[in-house]
């Protein structure tokens, strides 16, 4: 469990009403900061140059800051990376190495961005439609009905945070055989997933042709976009996918299951990597 | 009802997995698709210039684009808009009224950015800083326990596309007796309440110091930023708050509740709102 509950919850006082009375007591809250990821050049000195800020849950920054990376496309494994750290508070500086092309006017027009909703930020269709991974995933990857449905039981036990708040996203990844590799919570669903990709590139581990990624949400065109970068071939979704999901995984050669229940699922796309 | 579901959801041949067994039929999944706001000085030709797209649900566009522009402080009223129209599919042109300032090039700086979080876009932790509202929602309104219990139930009747799909999230307006006056869904949360907003907008009924904000899902910062920039004194979520939400509820003046139910709830920020 990589979740680091130290600095993701703030106890603070609250007011309960039950039945017409008020009480006061002590609760959770899940933390939510901004963090800004800043990128420079190899042996660029100085702070970097900022590219994105997003509003995350503290805890694993650096893997969020290459996860959002990766699933933009900038870096593809942990050697396009010279060093990464923590700047003070809030901020990550990731220093490209030296065969990464990094155009910072290009960054600057297209890409002024979000790593918490990563479409946004792009301020036209066309930069949208850029973001479309050009081929399908690669993997021959089956699952079994039963093994997806094994892990909806699993969802709840990989996310400490939100059983002590309620609020957060998680993403798991899971291997063919339903063991658990990673979970990431996050107030948002996108930082979920860009840690857990970030977790896997610096364990050198990407692509993810033979995992299975579990959303704790919905499932919208920029988590399978995501996905899809990181080489996916099954995407399960506790609650349901948006039409640009559905296209995507279409497109991409993933099947993408809605509703996960420990009986029960719905099958979107790519039905033929149900065993 | 606002909701137009013409084009907001979409029928689709799915897989059903139940028991072992593969069932085929037709199912309603929410339509997610990129909407460009593009903005333009009075009197400008063309297509105005691109600022922000975001990932919507298609319906009420035109009330996106208004609302998101408030949300960011570039219009107050609709007095500040000469024109607004839907230009080709997936496209909204605003063109400003005379004496509204437009700084393209400070937006493309600070402001590249999303209505689906509208916070990222913001390429450094001081654009965050300055998007805080400077002062406290304006309104003396106080309601009672028994009116936002009494809210919990009408949520779900104000949400007839989720309850077709499952896929969306809602912002619905109160007055201060119960009555539902706007009701919005969206895949992304914000946009349901930048519809709000800009149809309220639109009416030429902001700010809306008297009004109580119902959101069918957690409370994030950039909702809060919104609904203090509406002037709303009072936002009731059915899930969980973040630590920024609560925050900037303190700094507005606005009743923060949490995990609204028929019979209870919790208290965040500003109780002495509560009757």
């Amino acid at each position: 469990m990589k979740s680091e509950n130290g600095n993701s919850t703030r106890r603070m006082p609250i007011g309960v009403i039950r039945g017409g009375s008020l009480e006061s007591r002590d609760d959770l809250v899940v933390v939510e900061e901004p963090l800004e990821i800043r990128l420079a050049g190899l042996g660029e000195p100085g702070p970097g140059r900022p590219i994105a800020i997003t509003m995350r849950t503290p805890g694993s920054d650096t893997n969020l800051a290459l996860g959002f990376l990766h699933g933009e496309g900038l870096i593809r494994s942990r050697r396009d990376v010279a060093s990464i750290r923590e700047s003070g508070t809030n901020v990550v500086r990731v220093e490209l190495a030296a065969n990464v092309p990094f155009d910072f006017a290009r960054l600057e027009r297209n890409f002024y961005t979000s790593s918490s909703c990563g479409v946004c930020g792009k301020a036209s269709l066309e930069a949208v439609t850029a973001m479309l991974p050009r081929r399908t995933v690669d993997s021959m990857a089956r699952v079994s009905a039963e093994l997806l449905c094994s892990l909806a039981g699993k969802v709840r036990p990989a996310q400490p945070v939100f059983q002590g708040t309620g609020g957060l996203h998680a993403a798991c990844l899971f291997d063919a055989q339903g063991n658990l590799l990673e979970a990431f919570e996050d107030v948002g669903r996108h930082n979920a997933l860009d840690k857990l990709v970030g977790a896997r590139l610096l364990a050198d581990a990407l692509p993810l042709s033979a995992c299975v990624l579990l959303l704790s949400g919905r499932a919208s065109f920029e988590l399978l976009q995501k996905a899809a970068a990181a080489g996916v071939p099954v995407v399960a979704a506790v609650g349901a996918p948006s039409s640009l999901a559905v296209d995507l995984a279409d497109q991409t050669g993933i099947l993408l299951v809605g509703f996960l229940r420990q009986e029960s699922f719905n099958v979107y796309a790519h039905r033929e990597r149900l065993r």
